[in-house]
């Protein structure tokens, strides 16, 4: 194992009926909170009437800041900071999806920062302190509620950006796998995909070449979260299925997977992640193009840890290794499409002649998150051709 | 999955060379320290040399209280108390195994109480707040080093209790595996069952019957320390066995494992307590009698899980669930005595007249624990038998 530091101080409170919880939680952080939230659809599901309700028996005052976008934009963001500012509120409440808490995570950042929040996404300024941030997650996927990173497109470039910081970690989250059930069979599966990558990136480049521990905690959540996604799209409202995937795509990303793997690159993410800056495509159906395009590319060169997932996860019994990951590959690519979710640039609707143009965002990216000794301009075409 | 809450702030520096790391970690929360430690060992192996330096470094003052005991008695935990509160120190710092730091946790609930700290291990009194505590840990087992328990024997009674409350959880824990490799084989067997059985508590006890998270996660934690079980017996100075234990064996009670079990029991520790309580036994040693006896009598009734762990963590190919959870079973034992741990009450010389007067101690520890429900004095002496 390689040294580490892991600190993930989130309070986690999960379950039925936890929406009710946020008042007496949100206490602790002050009186006034802005309310984060989506297009309505937690107006829909009784989710916004409970929070409400509970922040008012609370006597905590709250603004109302909805309209945050599936991939939450700069524009909208900025805004956010503006209006927290001139309200004075003592913390974010984020209430809906990953993007929701991703850009609560923002205003939190940009209502203490004096310089412009763009810089922190881009790596030339550092959070030290924040707004708190609480969140009450609706679409489990990104991890974020355990996490100190925050995505965001800025709609002018079309650069799509994550980043963390740890006073960005969020105070408290309330998972209530309850509020999924409505979660249309599309957004099952990309949530599902989404959570995978988080899990296989580390596995995939960890510079550490022995780390049983995490290994086996990758391969498990893997493993639980393929047999809750078919459970979830045969049934929707299966309460075992969906509780377990909400609380399996948290631990998916939330540091634990990849503590003592040493170095590691994210080059599924910095593959899709031009995708759905750019396109109409939800970040887990780009991932599910990029992540078996990335593997095949790998398996040329390196295929032992492949092979290990295509055995302990897919379970592909064939001895030679080479072969075990290839067979693998093709599985889990086969699955991506069965679960509905698109393999290819054709499936997604991305023009082939777009090549060149994403490239050149991916390879920006690759830059910023410190790829760029093993990520160039022609590979990333190749792969990408690997897409098509 | 259960409702649950789950939040652990422990912030942990782990790897070589990360004992000088202390000083500036340790600012943060005060500038003058009482220094827990045990018998000395510290001065042997360089660890106390690094922490003074790096103390001093930071100008950060301290008051030395040496002189824990592998079972930490409350007669010197007091003491420790009132040297605490004479001294007004900010802060904590015990450095050692896990008896340094479940004492340290004892004086740091003491020192900001108004009554008896054996009240709160008792359950007759709450901790609300506490000195923070930090540490350096030397000996992997307990996993107190990422949870808020501490164990503690009363010198006069010889009851032996732990108990946890938030405040008591270390706000930073350096674990460096290099302090490990002095370890003797016998402590390191005692520390791998202790590891292990943390584990085994709640995946045999727990409410919830489909928890594949939680399984996997205990599934790969156990077989990952037998392995390293065995390879740091064999070569002490393993580095990749003494570091995969350590984080192991914090992984292994942190909380995580029993996230979303529901309710569940710890009966074999019930059963082990009153041993290490009286007798010269080490704790980890008490364990590996008591876990086979009690898994015993559990799979007369119900093997399905035994079955399920013998399957899938001891490679046992067996088709009957009884006969699975039999040779499950077996090959456990066997394989804590191939380690140097002992099985039976005979290993340990535990005298068998005694087992009236240990059970009346277990039947204690059963109603603190709340386990009174299904433990009664006729079953925990039939438990006892078993470990003859």
């Amino acid at each position: 194992m390689k040294n580490f530091t892991f600190h993930n101080p989130t309070k986690i409170i999960f379950g039925e009926k936890t929406v009710s919880k946020i008042g007496k939680e949100a206490k602790a952080y002050g009186e006034k909170a802005l309310l984060v939230y989506g297009k309505g659809s937690i107006k829909k599901n009784g989710v916004y009437d409970a929070v409400v309700k509970s922040l008012k028996e609370e006597g905590i005052s709250f603004v109302e800041y909805p309209g945050v976008k599936p991939n939450p934009i700069l524009s909208h963001l900025n805004a956010g900071i503006e209006l927290a500012k001139k309200e004075k509120v003592d913390f974010i409440l984020g209430v809906g999806g990953g993007s929701v808490v991703d850009e609560s995570k923002g205003i939190a950042a940009g209502a203490m920062m004096t310089g412009n929040v763009w810089d922190f996404y881009l790596g030339k300024a550092d959070v030290k302190e924040a707004l708190p941030v609480l969140d009450i997650l609706t679409l489990p996927a990104t991890g974020t509620e355990m996490n100190p990173t925050s995505v965001v497109t800025n709609d002018r470039t079309n650069e799509k950006v994550g980043r963390g910081a740890d006073p960005l970690f969020p105070k408290v989250s309330i998972l209530d796998p309850t509020v999924t059930y409505t979660i249309p069979p599309d957004y099952t599966a990309y949530a599902v995909v989404d959570a995978i990558s988080h899990l296989i990136e580390g596995y995939f480049t960890g510079e550490d070449e022995w780390t049983p521990i995490q290994d086996g905690y990758v391969e498990n959540l893997v493993r639980t979260i393929m047999e809750c996604g078919e459970r979830m799209l045969k049934n929707p409202k299966d309460p075992q299925a969906r509780a377990t995937f909400m609380w399996a795509a948290t631990l998916a990303w939330n540091g634990l997977g990849v503590a003592g793997i040493g170095g590691f690159g994210v080059p599924m993410h910095m593959l899709e992640h031009p995708l759905s800056g750019i396109y109409d495509v939800a970040h887990g159906a780009g991932l599910s193009i990029t992540i078996p395009a990335w593997l095949i590319w790998k398996a040329k060169t390196d295929s032992r840890k492949i092979a290990q997932f295509a055995r302990n996860v897919l379970g592909i019994e064939e001895k030679d290794q080479g072969a075990a990951a290839r067979r693998g590959i093709e599985a889990l690519k086969g699955w991506f499409n069965r679960i509905g979710s698109p393999v290819s640039f054709a499936q997604a609707k991305i023009p082939e002649s777009d090549i060149d143009s994403i490239a050149d965002i991916a390879l920006a990216l690759a830059n910023t998150w410190g790829m760029d000794d093993y990520m160039n301009r022609d590979l990333i075409v190749k792969l990408y051709r690997l897409c098509l």
